[in-house]
């Protein structure tokens, strides 16, 4: 595992501010040069809306960011730097000129990766002094979201850089592809480029417009993509015969007519003024801002999605979702409870997904949120993987809820918790649901947790520092006046 | 809206089966002629993985199906059919012999759609007395689950015949997509033909493993294209600046040496044997059967997650996943409650995605299993779509949960109710959470509910037929025993 905590971003447009935005809610402080006039500005509002995406992946809070600085030269950023990424335009002059720059001032272990999207990395790494630690380490956008980033060595470049950037890599929730030969446009854009240019031609042609075509890809093979690929659903669409029936049944048909790969259409203005009045009809109703929130709404809750079946892009996000929660709920070191109150633990914002379709939240949502408000206390009373490692767990075996207002998508939540009794088994606790900022409770919940040693399924004594904790909290809590309906049952009626 | 209730299948393959499925799962009668000797077992196992993934789209129950009946020959299939769909193989000669059984046997009103993924319908309709009413209904793998479905009309197709075509298809729950112009391969296939041709290539040239191929695409590209299709994509890559912009930028990549598309590779035993190979390792440690139910579960969370934004594919999705969860609710006519014993109303399979890191069913889904009971305890007391447009609804006060067993993913869950009371505004249920068929309890549910108004939220008198319902319940419910903790509170601790 590649451990690096210093990188350097060179470029901050789309894809270079993406790159910023993945570091630094990792934790990884990063310089970036950019001479655009308004590269903070564009940087600064890609990583606020990643760090939207991560309140989504989290259900909440996210973690400290890196620290964010913006260097004056490639030299001043590239100097403290482990990792560096250069995002700068797809011109091989250009790429030549700034890889040279970082050749000379980074330090002489430092990681190199390149952005682009086709050019290769022997004809690049050429003009540096120490080629060896220099790859192609091509992302996708939203660079922040989207996991996949294809790592292609150059005719100088060492395996030690190579496995040193994919350890890298892998630690912050990415999934790198080693590509195994250089060529043109890698493997991705090769395949990227197929269809947009087949696309183009239907559009030009009249057999669709953009929106149309958007919609048979997503209402489509999209769908399929995103969870199996090509092969894998080809494979599946084979059905008992297999692959080798499927290939000899379908491969003939590559010759028939049915593309127009041979040309490329001519993209003059009444071709591309088409294709803008078109997308106006199809996406003109929302900003790219809107846009970008949608997309990356989406492709949270898809890769979610997958993770709940442990599947493609779910494996990774299951890992990262749970990486980036952990980073979010460690409290900072020596900040302790103050338990002369209610503990305020846990913060989440109402998703979309979590309304019904009059906009409120669902009534079991209710007790999601205080099912990880009871997390949120455990962890911070020490069950942490050490603890659970210990064969422990906390089961809860009552839960009392009362709903005393609706609440809507977008409403930032906070759950205040008291004590109200423990004993060496068994915990006793009240959740208040409150609005942030407002302070309006919105429902409570009364809950009653078991300590139990999971091998053998039975109740067994809290352990340290669990015990400790707890009797801390008590020593607070048990000044404050008992809530009301505490321990109440629900009253008869009719 | 076309209400069709009797269909016909002519072929009975992965298409043609997956046509079926998709017709008796939305209860419609289907006659298919497949003259294979295995067709029925063939047609009735991709019938149950559907049923299999609709029961995950609704959380329990399907609704029941149409009636599902062999024909032997083509003119008994399509003679009392409202709607016969051709997906016999892919050979012109072939398809214009059915085609004219079908035009020669069917009711002259009688709609037909042709599955061919690349003929033209004008071609195809030239042996037809009534070409009028043909067109090309092309739909995408699996048929059951993904709602796309491309619409083209031949030189002699009537307008008619598209409109009510279009209105069916949407009723059974798909995305019909009307191509402007017939083409070969219309529109997603040559996408597809686009892509498969160069992943061919990278293949052949040992650039990529097929596996490896699929996770760039389903760790990249893929996640966009399941909700955004290409050019939406390019829109919000493009930025502030805009999709003409893009293009200027990207469209001279067009022609860079970038993808092989003049080419076909030659599919030599060689290559096929890699594919083969490199297609084993990926996926060959799944039957075939598997990886579809792997396909099926991946693609309902996809369009859920994407229902929960209300946007592409998961905004048919919601509806659809509405009528099918209507469907399967509707108790059979002139089955009336048996109100001398708890009401088992509610039935649902434990979902993978409902269950933690230990494999165990999440606290807050027995929350939702809970919220669900009691909207089927609604529906059954009469709440329905007429009901609530009267502005009446029924919230939840309070909820008291108690867990007394673990429960794992696939399990088969029942709810029983019990009315424990009810007053003119309020009604208190208990609900106990069962394993069918074993018949042990899992966990208990109190819950109070309050009949609002929902306009003003206030508390208002149950109406007909609510009030009526209830009365009738408590008729039986009020001899029964109360169950042993209901009232009770949490107990103190400590």
């Amino acid at each position: 595992m590649e451990n690096l905590t210093q990188a350097a971003v060179i470029g901050g447009g789309v894809i270079g501010g993406g790159w910023v935005a993945r570091l630094v809610l990792n934790g990884v402080d990063v310089r970036v040069y950019d001479p655009h006039p308004e590269a903070a500005r564009i940087v600064g509002e890609i990583v606020d809306n990643a760090e939207r995406a991560y309140r989504r992946i989290t259900g909440g809070t996210v973690g400290p960011r890196g620290r964010l600085r913006f260097a004056s030269s490639v030299a001043e950023a590239v100097r403290e730097a482990g990792y560096i990424q250069e995002s700068v335009p797809e011109r091989e002059d250009l790429k030549h000129r700034v890889l040279r720059e970082i050749d000379t001032h980074a330090a002489a272990d430092a990681l190199v990766g390149s952005s682009t999207s086709g050019l290769l990395p022997s004809r690049l790494q050429v003009v540096m002094s120490r080629p060896e630690r220099f790859l192609v380490a091509h992302p996708f956008n939203p660079v922040y979201l989207l996991p996949v980033v294809e790592l292609v060595a150059g005719e100088r470049t060492s395996a030690e850089a190579m496995e040193r950037t994919a350890a890298f890599l892998n630690d912050i929730g990415m999934k790198p592809m080693t590509v195994r030969k250089e060529i043109d446009a890698h493997v991705a854009d090769r395949l990227l480029e197929a269809v947009w240019r087949e696309a183009l031609w239907l559009v030009r042609d009249g057999v669709a417009t953009t929106g149309e075509i958007d919609d048979i890809i997503r209402y489509g093979f999209g769908l399929r993509w995103a969870q199996m690929g090509l092969f894998e659903t080809y494979r599946v669409a084979g059905g008992e015969a297999g692959m080798r029936h499927f290939i000899r049944q379908f491969g003939p048909c590559l010759k028939w007519p049915w593309t127009r790969l041979t040309d490329v259409p001519e993209l003059d203005d009444a071709l591309v003024d088409r294709i803008a009045t078109q997308s106006d009809a199809q996406s003109g109703h929302h900003s790219v801002r809107e846009l970008e929130r949608i997309r990356d709404d989406n492709l949270v809750d898809i890769m979610r999605a997958l993770a709940g079946n442990d599947w493609g892009a779910g494996t990774v996000y299951r890992t990262y979702a749970r990486t980036l929660t952990d980073r979010a709920r460690v409290p900072p070191a020596g900040d302790a409870l103050d338990c002369s109150r209610p503990l305020p633990l846990y913060t989440a914002r109402v998703l979309e997904e979590w309304t019904d379709y009059n906009g409120h939240m669902t009534d079991f949502r209710y007790a999601q949120v205080f099912g990880e408000a009871t997390d949120a206390l455990l962890m911070a009373i020490g069950m942490d993987a050490a603890y659970t490692a210990r064969g422990w767990s906390v089961y809860t075996l009552e839960t009392h809820n009362r709903f005393l207002r609706e609440v809507d998508a977008g409403t930032t939540l906070r759950v205040d918790t008291t004590l109200l009794g423990y004993d060496a088994k068994r915990m006793r606790v009240w959740h208040v649901l409150v609005e942030a900022g407002s302070e309006q409770p919105i429902a409570t919940s009364e809950q009653m947790l078991l300590h139990v040693d999971t091998a053998s399924a039975r109740a067994c004594a809290f352990g340290s520092p669990l015990a400790e904790r707890l009797e801390e909290i008590w020593c607070g809590h048990r000044a404050l006046a008992p809530p009301d309906p505490a321990g109440a049952g629900i009253r008869p009626v009719g």
